[in-house]
């Protein structure tokens, strides 16, 4: 049973074939208010991402929501560019090369990301507002050491890291948590009511060609934009791996997205959990043996999902909004 | 609640101080009938661990259960020697220098730990017998592969792996596993019924030196000697990794054998697991991806234990023992 209240959320996106899955899920969905999409850099950089988002919120008549720019680079590193792999998975244009049916002057805000999100959990009640970030948590760390008052409110949903089966950058890490595993680290070392939405769910949770032809089959610009979009990511996730496909595509941050409004969609394990930020294992999320017996655990990561369910809704949310989008 | 049936009760065990502690809580448990020890490597080669049982079957008043030698070495190797490790933990004894306070001339049986295995698993109904492996899995996957035929009917609750933690052995892999990942992953490529007790949960359940005064204050040699050998396990403990030290010893071999009676003990998540056989990763348990789509899971990993309600359980049956041998 869904609850009738609205929840707010803030999209924090590297937009990206899935985080574009992500925008759409929540915009289809009537017992969400996104109010803000902040952007974040992994499968694309940050100012192709925001350009993305300005463009997808245009196509979807919504030039309402505002779009803030997060920090471009790992809390480590001088810059940022996109990993050989994303660029791959995304296509060129984070959109697998299929064209946004949108144009627009719009800018992002002045406002960074950053203090948009502190001002956000600030702003709204507890409980009220969801932050699902779908790449780096570069900004999401950032806002908790600039504002540690956040910690007690803000509730995170990430989709990102990988507790009980093998990365997809190396056999220990998940690319999202790759990115900037210090910054990850540094999140889950806080007091924050944070659920990972790992490759543990994201997995198990498919869209195929027979979605994407219903999506096309409605006849729309928006339609057939996000079918030829996730054609290409379903046919690179064959043509990448070709042993482990599982005839389709994962839905990887439309399940954070999901979740961020349904927490039933998936059981949890709460854990305190770290990311090993040194050797082979860098970027591993794993159980922090040294606060095992530490309560309360703030993390809880998603260990099973109702996969049928989700995807029911989740396609039935986007064809929606495909037939209803002028 | 505890179901007033018996469990009937193989211990696969490599003795060992937490082996010998299984073994007591086993003899010490109303619901429990052990008709048989096979003896496997780890802690300590086979032999010596095999005499090891002997002695406490004697010291228990139980020389009516046989004891029965496993295969002394990994399935992949022409030997086994004990590693530095094992013997820092338990002692060049096996329990922890302390004297089990009985001898006996008493030898295994002839039949092969594998064979008498297969014959139990094939001699009582379905989900009459548990097998509980506290080392090495080579025997037990040797029989699944001489004997396809039990699969069906065998059930495993076994002390090994970590699936949510690091390992103890190095950051992927935990000690029992690390003996023989080839074996262990066999196991856990059938479709037999199999609970892991990993680290996930046995570095939750502690045992003190509270514990080991109590037992001490009983007066008898069986009091002494558990005391005694207990001791010697915390002290190694907080020696060898003071900065992760609980104010106690993990009770990793007890929890398996406790599950075996009670699997209200713990929450399991049903997953296909593989055990990596290659690189730094080698011996880590880990969700296997080609197979996350599978169903039925054959495999349930622990991941939460009522450590409180375990623990009581398991000091209030130990003093009984050692109160009660004579």
């Amino acid at each position: 049973m869904l609850s009738s209240s609205t929840t707010k959320i803030i999209l924090d996106l590297d937009t990206g074939i899935d985080d574009t899955l992500a925008l759409s899920y929540i915009l289809a969905s009537p017992n969400a208010e996104l109010i803000g999409v902040t952007g974040t850099y992994g499968n694309v950089i940050v100012d192709h991402g925001v350009a993305n988002d300005i463009r997808l919120l245009k196509m979807y008549g919504r030039e309402d929501i505002p779009v803030f720019k997060g920090i471009d680079h790992p809390s480590t590193a001088e810059s940022f560019e996109v990993p050989p792999d994303s660029a791959i998975y995304h296509g060129e244009n984070g959109t697998g090369n299929a064209e946004i049916p949108a144009q627009s002057d719009r800018q992002a805000e002045s406002q960074s990301s950053v203090d948009f999100i502190i001002d956000s959990v600030r702003k709204y009640p507890k409980g009220e507002l969801v932050i699902v970030p779908t790449g780096a948590l570069t900004s999401i760390a950032a806002a908790l050491e600039k504002a540690p008052d956040i910690v007690d409110k803000i509730r995170i949903v990430l989709m990102g890291g990988s507790l009980t089966q093998p990365g997809n950058m190396n056999p220990f890490t998940e690319a999202n948590i790759s990115q900037d595993p210090e910054a990850a680290n540094a999140l889950f070392a806080t007091q924050a009511d944070i659920t990972m939405i790992g490759l543990d769910v994201t997995t198990q949770v498919l869209m195929t060609k027979e979605d994407t032809q219903a999506l096309r089959n409605i006849g729309t610009p928006v339609g057939h934009f996000l079918a030829d979009m996730t054609d290409y990511y379903i046919n690179i996730s064959e043509q990448e791996d070709a042993d482990n496909f599982q005839g389709g595509c994962n839905l990887h941050d439309p399940l954070a997205a999901a979740v961020a409004l349904d927490p039933t969609l998936v059981t949890t394990l709460p854990i305190n959990l770290m990311v090993e930020t040194e050797g082979p294992q860098r970027g591993r999320t794993i159980g922090d043996p040294t606060r095992i017996l530490e309560n309360p655990k703030n993390t809880k990561v998603a260990i099973t999902v109702d996969a049928e369910r989700f995807t029911k809704r989740f396609m039935e949310r986007l064809l929606t909004l495909a037939q209803t989008t002028k």
